[in-house]
């Protein structure tokens, strides 16, 4: 893509009420937009980002055997009435609507935006799902979450709309769903690395609910974070704040002081669901005897933007974004000095042709003075930065400049086009 | 995929209160699942063929210069007032909903769930847009609407919560604003041309607004159509009836009895707005004088689902859906008759080849009779099914029927390979 015709710019400010890291560099950097607190609009650079870690989580959901639908957000409060989870006090993150009733709006059916879709999947799969032969399985989607939440002063680490990865399992008998349950803690752990924050997160033991004592968090360290880890280091795991007690200590085999304790942002959980939702909403197959028997099911959540953003919060630096090359919005950003004949054309030569090798390229075509571009460039954060001007040209090389560790090569143009 | 997988399953009969063709073949075959009135979950095999058509039009868009942004569904009420546009008379579709108040829910600030995004982009625009240089350009997104439609009855056609590519142009002078508004009625043959309902579908001429004394529309031709349009095959457009006056016959130089009555579909629209957002907004940038001037737009509207259904409405049969190869879930259905050891080695064996050469394949390998597969295959609708069984290996061979005109061939097995 070639910059200058990029409609969207980068800002010197955030606003002033956007006090988070995350959200300031992507705000300054064109990457989202704030519509309101919580809410984010995302502009191309950040699209491709979000796009790049989707199509990550979507192959590694897909190894797992994992099969992709999509549910509606508008959902019919009579569903959530029979889990008990329509009312303020169950789940206090509804936000909350009507049908049009005909004559005026707020009259009609009363209907909510879904924070989470255990419902909906569980109830639809009602009219699928009969024999034994059925199952086990796996299906998931990557859709568009609502939370009212009353604080929402964390960027995008905690939005109030947002898209989520969230897949459900089905299984027949407890092994079968602890079999799922740990592949899939696996394909979380690699997902992590894969975008870049494998060495900071951890996967954590955190409370469970009626069907299990504990459930698994993945947390990252960063100083945003609002959670309380104690890692052992020794063993590669942790431990949340909220089941930190000699109980669980022992049952785990921690000894207190071989924890450290860090600041942690949950970027995703598995958890056992028992059979609360097939239950409640009769879920049921056939088994071998033939007699109705109820699925035990398991949920799993990676929220995208909060992804983006702890990623963000982990790797930026006082300069601007930094992006792994797994995720970032180009793989090159191509820096034209000046437009002397010479410089344009080798400028344009060279983002013709490492687009044809696949190598994706942003091309700083802009008038603008070196200073400028390299500051955007820095704030941008795209992995490499090929520096093409007049200079660099009267021995036929560039500056190839990567931006993790900001250190300076000079190549020859033949061997750039090799990159 | 293999069949056997897949958790959903076909049905006999679609869900009672549902009366439109296209949605109760989409239930019956597993596409979609209805939550409520105008409601509908994509399943995994909607799925793939709704990715199929977001594709194409992604394709399109971007081929005009269009880029890809995503804004937000919550929009805070304020910035709507500014246009006049969320007050219930002036935008009757609005579900609106409020932010938790820190007490309750319904007392904070009211927010709306976005119909159409004219608002919001121009508005986060200002923040990017300065210069003359700037201009012209195109954003676009494929986003989740919603509409508080008072009724719902026509399946996917006319959906309360639904995905859309709406494109927004910005222009510095009418011809610029022509020039792109020409060449995006281009790009929407092609999309429609390419999801297999080019012939059905006319470019129509319908009402303007304050700017434009026409607007076009693109009707496509069927029953279920909501639309009367008046086509005159011989210059290849029609007219909406809303416009269908004497006038606008004469000055498109019409006559008349050369035209036909038709019911239509809208599937896609292109509307000239000239500066009533700009301006209400206050979006404007600096010309080569320096002095304040303000962009003239055009919006550019595909429904996804309702394109989907659509195509339903026109290609499928009294047997199922029928789906064009472009956007059809599968490119092949490979239907095993019984589980004979032979015939089990020869369905796997050519399952695994044509996906080597990127054939995608869904195998029906169910224990199932051949009636009940070739019935669900009919139903599905993809293009071409080929049937393994112990019969047709006596001679290495297998059937090859095409879906639409259900033509039997038989051949070769390494035939079929090269497929």
């Amino acid at each position: 893509m070639r910059q200058s015709t990029l409609p969207i710019k980068t800002r010197k400010e955030a606003p002033r009420d956007e006090v988070s890291k995350n959200a300031q560099l992507l705000i300054r950097a064109g990457f989202i937009h704030k519509e309101l607190a919580g809410v984010y609009s995302i502009l191309p650079l950040g699209l491709r980002v979000i796009r790049k870690i989707e199509n990550i989580i979507r192959e590694e959901m897909n190894a797992l055997g994992g099969i992709e639908l999509l549910m509606s957000s508008l959902q019919d409060s009579a569903l959530w009435k029979k889990t008990n989870r329509f009312s303020d006090e169950s789940m206090d993150v509804w936000f909350k609507t009507h049908l049009h009733s005909g004559d005026k709006f707020h009259e009609g059916t009363e209907l909510g935006l879904a924070s989470t879709h255990e419902e909906p999947i569980t109830n639809m799969l009602k009219e699928h799902i009969s024999s034994y032969k059925d199952l086990p399985f796996a299906v998931y989607q990557i859709q568009t979450k609502f939370r009212n939440e009353v604080r929402a002063k964390s960027g995008i680490l905690r939005g109030r709309e947002f898209a989520m990865k969230d897949l459900y399992s089905f299984a027949r008998t407890e092994e079968e769903f602890r079999e799922f349950y740990e592949k899939c803690a696996v394909a979380y752990e690699k997902i992590f690395s894969r975008v870049g924050i494998g060495e900071q997160t951890f996967r954590t033991f955190a409370s469970g609910g009626a069907f299990s004592e504990f459930s698994d968090e993945f947390q990252t360290i960063t100083d945003a974070g609002e959670d309380t880890i104690y890692i052992s280091d020794e063993k590669g795991f942790a431990v949340n704040k909220e089941v930190y007690t000699d109980a669980t200590l022992e049952k785990l085999g921690l000894k207190k002081e071989s924890l450290r304790e860090a600041r942690a942002i949950e970027v995703g959980n598995i958890f056992p669901l028992g059979t609360r939702f097939s239950s409640a909403l009769g879920l049921s197959y056939k088994n071998e005897e033939g007699k109705e028997v109820t699925p035990i099911m398991g949920s799993y959540g990676i929220g995208i933007g909060r992804l983006m953003g702890t990623v963000v919060e982990v790797l930026a630096d006082d300069r601007g974004l930094v992006w792994p090359e797994s995720i970032a919005p180009f793989d090159v950003h191509l820096v034209r000095i000046g437009s002397d004949r010479e410089v344009v054309e080798v400028a344009d030569t060279l983002y013709e042709r490492l687009q044809e090798r696949n190598i994706s390229v942003l091309l700083d075509d802009r008038d603008k003075s070196p200073g400028e571009k390299f500051a955007d460039s820095d704030l941008l954060g795209i992995p490499r930065r090929i520096v093409i001007g007049p200079q660099s040209l009267k021995d036929s090389s560039v500056e190839l400049v990567h931006r993790r560790d900001g250190i300076v090569h000079t190549k020859k143009i033949e061997e750039i086009e090799k990159l």
